[in-house]
This record gives structure tokens, sequence and C-alpha cells, in this order.
């Protein structure tokens, strides 16, 4: 029993769009859905008839727990008009809408359907910062959650192990946040677009504003080291190494290679994917090292005959700082235990050598966790047409992206290559 | 843009097994899955190495609601020694383990894939009777559950509309009841395995034994009509007329049809599946039948190129006794107004033209909502094996049955059709 890793239809995508990702208390679901949609049919290039999309699949963690409400595929399905299309909701947590992504290309390479829907969406800011915290707990495998672990707990100890492991410090996770809003900032749908210098100065201006004694930073680094402008939530982590609680939709559109033309003379191709699953803390050979981002970049690299050198530019799923320095390293780009180091080099910059997160990561986009996996392939959408405005990377010759996005505390993990040809 | 309605590759069922579905506090998801999963280990005929599974695909509807744990994929796929292999969770409604099937069958069809588990799993009891109802209403569309609308609510204006526009009335729906608890006493893995007659003798005897006054009822219909033993529970469903909270899990082995015969030389073809999306009763033009069931029939029709009538055996979702009516009108096999003639005519029984629901349906078998869909493949996959004990339709030349499986109100629907070749 072999897997052949080849699909029987090369498949592409021929359009991508998102709405905004932030906190829009007048907005549901629904609402958030059509944005994206909307922003998606515009950028089809030879436009289309919505009316022919054959099917959508949907994304979503638990809008069950956050606004009540299950059952999300025939409901966004009717909000964009495809009822009585069939509609699959999928979820692997975080990485619910990476899931959607990988149905949609095997319905296409299936042969069933030549053009479909598949986007993702997350209401989460109805709720509490507590109850947020109990909503992911759903996300956790069980034995996690039930001795109390929550999402920062794991990924905090997951951090000190690293750090012990070597020699790595808090410093090296300040690296990852000071990049992630130098790209945020130039990213007008992220969640957060400023700079870590604008924000000190922001809040230096509001202190100023009330008479009281205004805090001053020498550098990124002494804010972020400042607890009170940076509080601890689950050793070593600290606010600003967590994403944020978000709300927000993204969708693409695909089809298979063959009718690609008849979209857009620059279709995406999805080169390679990869799916994996992981254990939990319990049962992990290795704190520093997730088997499911393994699993599925071994996968994603066998399918696309393509290695972790060709990647040129890469969304990563940095739930956590601590997450993107390990997954560089388990995705292949670095060494294990060179990560937090290629990062303090400038390598992962959008100019350095592997751009990372130049869509300012769901640290600073921000994290509708539904909608997450596919608003990553929004973004090498852009990168790799050379539409990715003021973030664009300098790269001659980009060609190849890549998508990560990891659900759970390592539950479920997908890697998606894409090619420009 | 026209659908090919044909699979790059042909897929059968080459495994199929399921728990007992009942009540069982003692259990938790991953106990009753790995029943399930021992079960269809044992149904392979030539056996096979669980190692060679390559992925997995689970229906779940609301676990996050009903035992507070989410992404169910990987920790299914721990549970039955699958990881790090891709492990996806599907929702739709009660129709969540269907969508499931039908990704399975995506994933290998498109090529990836030679061996798929597919399963279902819902832990329901561990709530109150309240809390369940307040569980499915996620399940709803959003202005049914904002307006106040149950489950049994929905389905109750569905009766009414039913015997207003063709004059049917409750002893119709009774007939439908008494005929799911015949099937059900012959399914030792049903959740109730008495039949009517039974259940009244039952309750005489235990009244007897209390030294109350021994309730006495002149056949079948006259106990369901008793308030007593038959409360009202939405006009005009009564308790009889609705399926029981339930525990169980289900799951089927599938393979391309080139290489089913090393599993077995009785596979079971997949020869059509449709899938379908509905609106809720505020869009409904037709309260007397489901958009989303009569779209996946056409589709599942079109594919398999058989008609209703050569539908020889079903399992139709029966959340509702109403509900089974109608969708003998949506599925082609009786005509609108015909489907509760039929029923009281015994065409739908076991030894009837058109047996429905030989495993005492979602009413007798239980439903345990993310399982229900896979289980009734399992049925079908007996019944056209000719291994179904005591319930084995009495038909000659027994080939094509088929599985159809409604999530919510009618916001998600399947309907899949086998054929042994």
């Amino acid at each position: 029993m072999n897997k052949h890793l080849r699909l029987a239809r090369e498949v592409v995508v021929v359009g991508a769009g998102m709405s905004p990702f932030g906190v829009f208390p007048e907005k549901d679901s629904k609402d958030l859905f059509v944005e994206a949609f909307q922003d998606m049919l515009a950028s089809v290039d030879k436009g289309f008839d919505p009316d022919d999309i054959q099917a959508l699949y949907l994304g979503n963690f638990s809008n069950d727990f956050f606004v009540h409400q299950a059952h999300w595929g025939p409901i966004i399905s009717d909000a964009v008009g495809l009822i009585p299309k069939p509609a699959t909701r999928t979820e692997g947590a975080c990485a619910s809408s990476a899931l959607a992504f990988r149905e949609g290309v095997l319905a296409i390479a299936s042969g069933l359907y030549d053009l479909v829907l598949v986007g993702g969406v997350e209401v989460m800011s109805q709720r509490s910062t507590e109850e947020v915290a109990e909503g992911l707990a759903l996300a956790t495998v069980p034995y996690e959650g039930q001795v109390g672990f929550t999402f920062p707990g794991v990924f905090g100890v997951t951090a000190s192990a690293y750090f012990h492991k070597y020699g790595a410090g808090r410093q090296h996770l300040m690296d990852v946040t000071i990049k992630s809003h130098l790209n945020g900032k130039l990213n007008p749908k992220a969640q957060y677009q400023a700079t870590l210098a604008e924000m000190m100065e922001a809040k230096r201006q509001k202190a100023l504003a009330k008479g009281a004694p205004a805090p001053q930073w020498a550098d990124e680094k002494a804010f972020l080291g400042d607890p009170q402008a940076n509080p601890m939530v689950a050793w070593p982590l600290h606010l600003f190494d967590c994403c944020p609680i978000s709300d927000g939709a993204a969708c693409v559109l695909l089809a298979p290679a063959g009718i690609a033309r008849n979209f857009t003379d620059h279709p995406l191709y999805v080169a390679g994917m990869g799916q994996g699953s992981g254990r939990g803390l319990h049962a992990k050979k290795d704190l520093t090292s997730f088997e499911a981002t393994q699993a599925a970049a071994a996968e994603a690299y066998a399918m696309s005959g393509l290695e972790p050198g060709d990647v040129q530019v890469c969304e990563v799923h940095d739930c956590f700082s601590i997450a993107e320095i390990i997954h560089l390293e388990d995705l292949g780009f670095f060494p294990p235990g060179h990560g937090y180091r290629a990062v303090a080099e400038g390598k992962t910059r959008r100019d350095g050598i592997k751009p990372i997160n130049t869509s300012g990561g769901l640290k600073c986009k921000g994290h509708p966790v539904g909608a997450t996996g596919v608003s990553q392939v929004v973004e090498i959408w852009h990168q790799l047409r050379g539409e990715a405005g003021e973030r664009q990377v300098p790269m001659q010759g980009l060609r190849v992206g890549a998508t990560h996005n990891l659900g759970g505390t390592g539950g479920t993990c997908t890697f998606t290559i894409f090619e420009r040809r």
C-alpha cells in the first residue's frame, strides 16, 4: 500500500479574497464571509459567473462555542447564493480552513467538480478573553485540557523546552514579534497595522496626554521587556508573543488546471500538499518539534518534488512566537536549533533569504481561527502574483510559496506548496 | 460549467462496523469508536493490516457542546493508531459522517490515497434532555433557533403542513413508528430492540408489579394514542415520533475498485452520491419537501444512472416519523402525498416492495448524530451482502441499496447509492 502522492487532475487557485481581520462587534459570520467573497470576486482576472460555483468547503473551528451556532456550511452557502449546492464544514481547530482547502482540491482532482469555493470564518470577539481561552481549550487534546493546560500554557512549556535545549531566550522570541509588526504595518487587512516603534510612541503620547509620567524605552526589546507594557501570559510567553482574538473570513476559488485560463493568465498551481496529525504534550517524544508538521511537510515535499530550499516565501502558523521558530525547523527551512538564529539574523524578514509571514502572521494580521488557513493562501496568492503592494517580497524570480497551518496544540497540521507557472 | 458527475476512480466499501448504539455513561467517544473499528476489522473478508490505512475522515456534530471537546480528528486517529496520518473532521449537523464518507470517497477518487477509514461518533447522553435540545438547536438555521424553534418544533410544523396538504393524520405517523420497532427488534446493535407490542406488555407488567392499575390497550395505535404512554412533544409529534438521545460510533473502510479484491470478493460499489443544502422554514417554498434532499437525490441518480425504482432497500433519515414519510417522496420512491399511504399499505416494511430503515432507523437503532450517516452505510453493507441476519430483506436479486442522511432541519443532505456487482 503506497501513497500515489499524485492527483488525477492538477488544481489551481484562480481567485482569492479576505475580509479585514479584527474586532467587529457589528458583523456576524455571514457579513464577514460576504466581504471575503466580494473581495475574491474582484480578484478573478477575467471575471466569471458565481452561479458556476459547484460546491463550498468551509472551515470553522467552533462558532458552536463562540456564537452558539453550528452547521455553518448551508448558512454561508445561503449568504453567497449557492443553495442548494453542496456545502461542507471542516474542523481541525486553528487549521479548520486549511482542511477545507484540501477537500476542495480533492473534490476537483476527483473529477466531480470544476469550480469550488473554499473558505473559512470565525467570530471570536463576542466572548470575553476568559471565555475565548475556554473555547480554545476545546481544541487541545483531552489530557492537556483535563489537567488544566490552556493554549498559552502548552506553548509556554514548549518555549521553555526549546530555550533549555538550544540556549535561546526571550530576546529571540522578541525578534519574531518585531518582524511580525514590521510586516503587519504594511498589510491593510491586518488587525495591527503598526510597528512596535509606533506602538511605543503611541503609548508614550497617550501617557503624556493624560499628564502621567511618560514611559521611555531604549528600543523595541526594552519595550517588550517591560512587564507593564508586555505582561506575562504563561512563562516565558508574554502578551506580545501571543496572537490576538479576531473576527474574519477568507476564501479562494479553485479550478482544474485544464480550464484555469478561462479565469486568469496567472493561475497559482497547488504543487504539493500534506496533512499530518499529532498527539499532545503527554505523548511527545520531543517537546521542541511537532510531529504533525513534520508529517505534513514530508507529504507536501514528496508530492511537489520540491525541497525546503525551493520555498521562497511562506506563511507559517505563528499562534505564538515560539511556534514560528519551531515550525521554521520542522519545515526544513533551517536545521533544528537554528530557527531562532535565522530570525535574529534577519533571514525571515521581508527582504531576507526566506521571508516568513509577510502578511504580519497570526500575531499582527489576526487569527480568526477558522479563517486563518485560507487567509494564508490569500497572502501567498498576492505575493506570487507580485500584487502584495508595499509588503511585496523584493525577490527576483519569485515563483514558489507555501502555507503552514497548525491546529490546536499540534493535533492537526497542513503544509501546502504553491507554484506560479 | 457542467458537473462531470463521474469520478476519476471508482470507490468501494470493503469493510464496515459499528458499536452498539444506546446510552453508555461509562464510555467516551474513543471507547465507542474503537468498538466500531474492531467490528470493522472483523468484517474485512480477507483481512488487512490496519497500518495500511492512509487517512481518517470523521463526522462529529458537536461534541464541542455535548462533552466540551472539539478537534476529534487527531484524538480518534490516536485511539486507533493512525498518528501522524491525516485526520479530518466534517460537520453537517446530523449528516456529519455522511459528509466524512463523501470526502473519503473523493480522497480515493482523486488518486491521493488507496485506503481510507471513514467514521462518525457522538456522545450525547451525558447532557440532560433539555441540554440536548439546546445543543441540537445549534444545527438549526439561525432564524429558526432565534425565534425559539427547537428541532421537534420545526418538524411539528412540517407534519402539520403535510397533514393539511394531503389529508394525512397522526395515525399515519404511527405506521412509521410501528414499522421501525418491528425492525429495531431484529437489530442486535439497536438502542430499542423491542416491538411496540412488547413495550406495551412490559409497561403493563411493570404497573402490575407495582400493584398499580394495569393499563390495557387494544393495539399499538391505541397505545400510541394514549397521552400517558406517548406524551406530546411538539404538535402533532409525540414521544414515539422522535428519535432518542444516543451514544455510538460507526466506521467503514474505503478503497479504489482496482484493489478491492485484495480485501473481499464482495465489495460494495459507490454507484452514485449526491449532496445538497437547504434553507430554513423562513425561506421554504414548500413546507412538505426538503430542497437539500431533492438536490442530493438528483445528483446521486444522475451519477449512478439509476432511478428511484432501482433502489431496493434504503436507510432514510427518520429523525421524526414525518421526516421518513416526506423523504420517501423527495427521494422519488413514491409521488408527493403518497408517502404516508405507502407506509400504511406496508410497502416500506422489511418484506414490502421498498424496505425502509431495516436497521430500525434513527427511531429504534438510535441517533448519535455524528455516527448516523456512516451507520446507515453499515446497514446497507450487511443487507446487500445478505448478512443482515434476522432482519435480512427477503428479496430476490438484492443488488442496489441507498442511504439518505439529513443534517439539521434540512440544511444539509446526502444521498448515496450502493451497488453489489
